[in-house]
Parts: structure tokens; C-alpha cells; sequence
């Protein structure tokens, strides 16, 4: 495997740091932000974004830059497949984007597994960090940051904390997803969006329900897929600041 | 009406009345917590019990104390019917008392329009008080405490939040619930416990999708009807706290 670093700036005391890691021939493109007086070993929250959006989308830079500035944590995100700097530049972009996520799930089972392959090695590398360093590892992820980041939670004993949600027991891959729902044992924060347009509240209880994890809650607001509101964003920070920081 | 108080005592700073509100010949046992220095108007905070318990059952005397001493609140309780000095001292307790709750519920419909004029007379009296005065309004009451809570706070516009749960759309006077759920306006948290033995989570989820309000979040976990987890009686704290504060 080789890292290599592509840019590193520094917005407010959050400095940014692009990669690519090369996994083999495939690039595993991705974003680390740490505190800028970063020194010694921390929790680290991996990001996995929202289909049709990239590893750096407003609200995962959001996300990053409120466990770097409020709790020294590290963060990183990753592009999903067919996202971001893993998509052809030449492709058409926007909706498209989600119509070949959905393509790509349903008929390529090996996608699944290839992308926790690149979580794996991603944390393996970040923790190699002097300022990263082997700490209590969190997941943050809603919808396909679900789809995906529910399997690598489920590979990953690191993952000591995850946020889930908007996301239900539907889709393409139905029994992995049960399968991957009962080896989740770390403590769990599932979002759920009463008005879903793509999962159903009734399939997104169905998941909450089959996560093995004992320590688990579910929190629901009115409103359709996309409308997070700021106290769940707000109820994510404090539920994996509380958990990493033990 | 009348206000007989009964006691005054003080314990780390919070002062704790008891008191027996008249109305006509109804008598209505409460209970007044502020903080030992209150001077002035402040937000109050009703608490409703649950069944078998009473107005100073241990959680109701903690979330009491919560809000005095966290934010300097005023808060109060109330016995419910058939509960705690309403109740003949003469009657069996503890299990039996849930009995004659169940029934009471099922038998009189007069029950809960009588249980909403005494929380509504105890906050007419409540707020004539110089160290209560008419500060925000809100109301704490989980499953009995939802039963009688719902109606009070569909009936109170001065009731500016509120925490309800484990409790569903289900029961004697279903048709009750669902109109004084769509009436209900204000801010609501709603606990759920997954594997409520009392309340389906399902009549539960019908529940929260009936309340009228649109600033309205629920919260589940794993558990039995009596398992709340510390977690939500601080989310109950937190939520009223930021929205009476403001």
C-alpha cells in the first residue's frame, strides 16, 4: 500500500490533508483533517457520505471540522464508489451519479466488500499518523454512508462508537444487510426521517431492530430524506464525542 | 379555590412545598419544588406520574430536582386518581393501585377533563406565587403520566414544551387521544422503549405521527416499559431546559 498526500492546508485551526491510498492498482481517494497543533494519538471519526455527494460535501466537512474544533479528534472521509475523484470526470454528474450507485449495489456483490477493504486499510494507514495514532475509532454515516459504512462497522472491531441512519432493511443486498445488522456490537446512534421518500420508516425500524448492539438508540424527526435537523448533527457529535472521549 | 400548604422544607438548596389545592370540594395533593433563593418569575415545570407511583415517587423527585438545581426552575406534581393522597390509606397498594387506575380509565369519562381543571387550577395558583410567577410553561409525564399530560397539554396554551412517551394510541378512549394529539402544538420529546410491555412501540410510533405538532423528535431504546435509560431523563432535562430558556 502507498499513501500519497496530494494538498495540505489550513482553514481556522483544522488542517486538511488530501490522499490517495493505493490499495493494488486501485485509489482509494480520501481527505484527513486533524487540529492544526495535532501531536500524539486521538479518536478518529471516519465520514462516509451521501449518494450523489463526495468525501468533502458541505455537511461531512461539517461533520470533520466539529470533532476536530470541539474535541481534538482526527476525521476522515472517503469517496464512494462511482463518487467523487472515483468517478470519471468525463461522466455526467448530479442525479446520474445516484441512478449508477443504485446500479452499482444491486448488481456488483463484490462492491460491498471492496469498499470496507478500503475503510480497513485506510484506518490502518491514518493510524500509522504520529498525529492520529492507534485511539478509540468512531463511524459517522447516514443513507448510502449506511449501506457502506454498516458492513465495515460490522468487519471492524476498532469501530468502538457509529452513527446509522436513513437507511432501512430494503435494497439489493437484504440478506447481508441482516447479517451485517446483527454483528454490530458497539454502541449505535440510527437516525431515522419519519417522511423518508426512500426508506421507509417501517424498513429503517427493521434495521434499528436487527443491530446486535445492546447499547442502542433511535431518533426520529418529521421530515423527508434530506431534512437532518441541526439537533441531530448536534445528538451525532455528542453521542461519539461522549463514547470516544471514555 | 384554595391553597393549604402543608409542609416546607429545604434539602441542598432546593425548597420543597407540599400542598393541598381546593377546588370546590376536590382536594389536590401536590407538591412545589424551586430553588431555596428563587426571587422572581421562572419557567415551572408540571410533572405527572406514573401508575402505582406518586407525586414524589423517586424519578419524579429527581427530574424535580433537576430542573431547580441545573437551571432554576420551579417544578410541581400532582397525585394522579386513585394515586398517593387521593387514595383512601385504607386501600391496598402497590400493584392493586395500577388495578384501579386501568379501571378508573376504562369506566369514567369525566376522569381526565377533571385531572385537566386541577393541573390547570395548580398553574393558575402556581403562578400567582412571587418566586413561580408566569414564566414559560412545561410538562414532563411518561405513560400515566402521558395518559393525563396529553389532554393537559392539548388544553394549555400556556404549556410552551413537553416530554411525553411510553405510551401509545391504544387504550379506553382511543378516540380521545387521537384529538387531543392532533391539538397538541408546542415542542414534544417522545420516548419509546423498544420492547415495552404496556405500550407496543408500534401503537407508540402511531402516537407520535398523530401529535399536531411540527417541532416534535422521538427517542427510542432497547427495554422494557420501566427501563428508561439515564441518557433520555437527561435528553428530557436537556430539551426542556433549552426550550423553556428561551
Amino acid at each position: 500500500m502507498t499513501l500519497d498526500w496530494l494538498g495540505d492546508h489550513e482553514s481556522e485551526q483544522v488542517r486538511e490533508r488530501r490522499f490517495d491510498l493505493w490499495r493494488h492498482d486501485r485509489r482509494v481517494p480520501g481527505v484527513l483533517w486533524t487540529p492544526s497543533d495535532a501531536a500524539g494519538p486521538r479518536p478518529l471519526v471516519l465520514l462516509g457520505h451521501g449518494a450523489s455527494g463526495s468525501k468533502r460535501q458541505d455537511y461531512v466537512l461539517s461533520m470533520a471540522r466539529r470533532f476536530v474544533r470541539h474535541h481534538g479528534f482526527a476525521a476522515a472521509a472517503v469517496d464512494g464508489p462511482v463518487h467523487g475523484d472515483r468517478r470519471d470526470p468525463a461522466s455526467p454528474a448530479g442525479q446520474r451519479v445516484f441512478l449508477d450507485f443504485a446500479q452499482v449495489w444491486s448488481s456488483d456483490a463484490a462492491m460491498t466488500d471492496a469498499m470496507v477493504a478500503d475503510y480497513v486499510s485506510v484506518l490502518d494507514e491514518l493510524q500509522g499518523l504520529e498525529d492520529v495514532g492507534a485511539g478509540p475509532v468512531g463511524w459517522w454515516g447516514l443513507s448510502m454512508g449506511t449501506i457502506l459504512g454498516l458492513p465495515f462497522v460490522a468487519a471492524e472491531p476498532r469501530v468502538q462508537a457509529c452513527v446509522l441512519g436513513l437507511m432501512g432493511m430494503t435494497g439489493p443486498t437484504q440478506e447481508r444487510i441482516r447479517s451485517d445488522a446483527s454483528a454490530v456490537r458497539c454502541p449505535v446512534l440510527f437516525l431515522v426521517q419519519w417522511d423518508d421518500e426512500l426508506f421507509s420508516r417501517e424498513t429503517a425500524f427493521e434495521l434499528f431492530g436487527a443491530l446486535g448492539s445492546a447499547d442502542k438508540r433511535l431518533h426520529a424527526v418529521p421530515g423527508s430524506h434530506g431534512a437532518v435537523t441541526e439537533e441531530e448533527w448536534e445528538a451525532s457529535e455528542g453521542f461519539l464525542a461522549r463514547y470516544l472521549q471514555k
